[in-house]
């Protein structure tokens, strides 16, 4: 099988099914009173582990993502719930997973047929209980909290929470159905540093639990059940990879300089403070791209002012005098954080998101500028606003950013002078119109992902069109060609930030192109460095000509 | 109040608010029988009216549009709703309004908590014919089909059948409190030729039945209930308006020529063969745009090769010896047509639509392929794709139409051996790779509406970005100019049908940029044509240069 290759390495496991359907055959039972007690023995092991998950995901994800598991422990001890069950063997002398079954299918049935959306999605997490304690009934393996070691988890498509329930150190790899390079399975791979494949359409139909599996994350392929020449083969492969990867770790302390001398800075995107340290680890110059999304997800309320210094200063000074570049919120109304205001968009890419809803909503940002402006005293902090179409909206920012300005210094509070003021080019206008845009702003960070969904009109999370989504398209390297000439000709620096950047076959292309600094998934800097490591600017240029003209 | 221009014109007129809230006070009555009797006579002129608008809409829309108003029909012949209002005045004594309003909330609410979407959405229905009923009870009008003479439409949009069911002769101008300019409202009163402001906010809220309202369309103003000063003003204004249409009527058969000696051609869209009319009578030297939509919607089916064939083959022949550009297929998501399969997306702009959706259904383009060929030998057709990102998406379209154009010489069928064979520009993407496109068309038609959007990333249906959609933003202008630059150096023409060229504040930068072919609503050429031929080539380019670097 092929699919998408989301995260480099190979891994050799038995395979773990997450999202199973659950078949379920009417049977009867002789001995009620046994079914009653194989329940209750059922429904306490359902409480127990529901009650570990939950302590592990307020520990990795905060109290409001494990609300879910409190939820679903609420169902298990609802008044009416369990004893619908237990009356349903009393009466009908099934089994009690049959009981189980009937009697979640009924309360499905009735949440589903709400109107109001919150209760109708109670009805998914009603199945998800039954399907809990149906598994410890059979005495299955029903969560990734209590999988084997040497697990190759394969789902349709993994959540933040599925991964956080995970006990990580037991995974060797991922395949999902679903998703892209940018989904949360490939995102979450890199970060654990263990292949994955996405996208492989039916792989949860093809594979059981159990079933021998070869995960290639450089090649994108997967072996079920080889034999034992493919076996032995990629046994090498993998011992291969191994000694490689050790190679680049030596990598970490060079740095990122072409054969002839071009030298280019190497920085890592993270989306919580706890990515700094595999950040440092990996060698990164600095951090690239800063996401603020995490402070606003998964609660009721705005983060205060402080909160979000603590968090913005907590990054800054664990990277000592290297930069971090803060991105202002970027959400927008494919995102459900109901405290924001944010509705349900037709076309939420094209909608009112990032700077467009933060101009809009000029106490939120400025709160979240304040915060920034008060890390900076700390260390180096470059302020970046995501979504620019046009110069107006840098100027709006900056309004509102010499406002806070002269809040902080009329309360005397310290913020660094001189602190660096860029912005995403992500909107294919904001490229076009770089020359007009890098007379204002001191550096520009391309955001490749959502560049290349809107100069090439394709939605890259739409599997329908998945295959449009190309950022080698002539069309969208010429836009980048274009950023990065304005820059230099006005004498600021160009950066990246979208998954391109972490691409080993774009880097040499970007390096012709005159990339200035690459920021990227931590795992993917001592990759990248390797094949700047090993080329030549010569090189590099023409292998950006040819591919500007390809076609 | 200010809004949108969505069509230009001054009208001056009595508003009729249509999607009006209809609230009913509960009252009992003495006389329960006299009350069945209104009853009765309410439903019996509701069911008339029903019927007109029926043949109305099938004559205007075609018989599937009607069916609509056939199921309103036959819920007031339903078995079990009417008699259920009769009873409830003969035991409650209530007035025969409020009975209505009653037993309606009850069906609606049940059709509304339903899963099946269909059936959902008969709550809709059941109210439209509730207020029908209602309004007939109180001697009110309910529908445009009986609105009087110099009637204002307000509503808060129109859809078409709102339009189909519209005594046209009646209508003086809409106000509209949603849309933009591309809008099936702004559409219908420039084809109409009456003027319309739309995105008004609210403008359902100020007004009330029977205001006198002044209607600005060449500014985008409203006035409510004015002095008599105000109204002579504009009554003196609309002479004034009606005589340079005049004026403008008298171009018609002169050419769209500079003062200084360029000749550009001005084109029609068309969205059905009987708009070639007003096409012909307003001088459009062809169709630059002949939208194929219309013969796949409000059906249950695919049209068939004949059907299109004869559609396309009376447009054809009505244009005698002129270019008639058909688009292929133009579909996403976003509509609702079952069976072509098409599906709701995250982002349908962004989705799997256009020659997207046409490639991966080889039948139903290539249907539509031999269609056009065989009309092509009736006079000078052109064939157009839609939503070209890249070059392949050109080579496998041309590779489908080879095909078709090989079934028809074998089977001896004729068709223009010449037929020209261009794409739409409205993918940023291609507008980028204008030069490696440029090599393999005939021509390109810039489709400014999608280019705007996609280029600066915004959904102009979005209430909330709608300021950020602007087609004179620079980066906009480049590529539009990039697009046209690369064409004649390759010697081939650029045309645009996109709102953006029947725009006469744009009219002077296109031909400053060196469009070609201006295609536009025909209602709009004799504006066109008017500042054409008064302005020249040295003063557009000025213009077109000093737009380029706007910021």
């Amino acid at each position: 099988m092929r699919g998408i290759k989301a995260s480099p390495g190979i891994a050799i496991g038995q395979a773990y099914l997450l999202q199973k359907d659950i078949k379920i055959e009417k049977a009867t039972v002789e001995d009620r009173k046994k079914e009653l007690a194989r329940l209750d023995e059922a429904i306490a092991a359902s409480i127990g582990q529901l009650k570990r998950i939950m302590d592990k995901v307020a520990k990795e994800m905060g109290e409001n993502a494990a609300t879910i598991f409190d939820a679903h422990i609420m169902i298990l001890e609802d008044p009416e719930f369990i004893p619908e069950i237990r009356s349903y063997i009393e009466k009908e002398g099934t089994s009690a997973e049959y009981a189980v079954a009937e009697v979640v299918k009924k309360y499905a049935e009735m949440f589903d047929a709400m109107k109001d959306t919150y209760l109708k999605e109670r009805a998914a997490d009603i199945k998800d209980v039954g399907n809990r304690i149906i598994s410890n009934l059979r005495g299955q393996i029903y969560d990734l909290s209590e999988i084997p070691n040497g697990t190759i988890v394969v789902a349709r498509d993994l959540s933040p929470s599925d991964t956080a329930q995970m006990d990580k150190s037991k995974v060797e790899a991922f395949l999902t159905d679903e998703g892209g390079k940018t989904s949360h399975t490939a995102i979450m791979a890199r970060t654990m540093e263990i292949p994955a494949v996405v996208g492989l359409g039916d792989v949860t139909h093809q594979v059981k639990d159990g079933d021998i599996v070869i995960v290639d994350g450089n090649e994108g392929e997967v072996y079920l059940n080889p034999d034992n020449d493919t076996l032995s083969l990629y046994m090498k492969k993998k011992e291969e990879y191994e000694e490689y990867k050790e190679k680049l770790k030596s990598l970490t302390t060079l740095p990122a300089l072409t054969r002839d001398g071009r030298k280019v800075e190497l920085e890592a995107n993270i989306g919580t403070p706890k990515d700094v340290e595999a950040a440092l680890s990996n060698g990164a110059e600095g951090i690239g791209l800063f996401r603020t999304e995490f402070l606003y997800m998964d609660r009721n309320n705005l983060p205060t002012e402080d909160e979000q210094f603590e968090a913005y200063k907590k990054v800054v000074t664990s990277m000592g005098c290297k930069r971090v570049t803060i991105r202002t919120l970027d959400i927008g109304g494919d995102k459900d954080i109901p405290y924001l205001g944010l509705e349900k968009e037709e076309n939420p890419f094209l909608g009112w998101r990032a700077i467009r809803f933060c101009l809009d909503r000029p106490e939120i940002f400025k709160t979240q500028l304040r915060a920034i402006l008060r890390a900076s005293a700390y260390g180096k902090v470059s302020i970046m606003y995501p979504m620019i179409s046009d110069i107006e909206e840098v100027r709006k920012a900056n309004k509102l950013l010499e406002e806070a300005k002269s809040e902080l210094r009329s309360n005397g509070i310290p913020y660094d002078l001189n602190i660096e003021v860029g912005i995403m080019v992500e909107i294919p206008s904001a490229a076009l119109t770089a020359d007009i845009l890098a007379r204002e702003v001191d550096f520009f960070s391309i955001g490749t992902n959502d560049l290349t969904q809107y100069t090439l009109a394709v939605d890259r999370g739409n599997q329908r069109v998945r295959g449009y989504y190309n950022y080698f398209q002539p069309g969208v390297l010429r836009l980048i060609k274009y950023c990065i000439e304005q820059a230099h000709k006005h004498g600021i620096y160009t950066a990246m930030c979208g998954e391109m950047a972490g691409d080993p076959e774009a880097t040499k292309i970007l390096l012709g192109l005159g990339l200035d600094v690459f920021s990227m998934s931590a795992s993917s800097i001592p990759l990248v460095k390797d094949v700047i490591r090993n080329t030549t600017m010569e090189e590099a240029r023409a292998l950006a000509e040819k591919a500007l003209m390809n076609g």
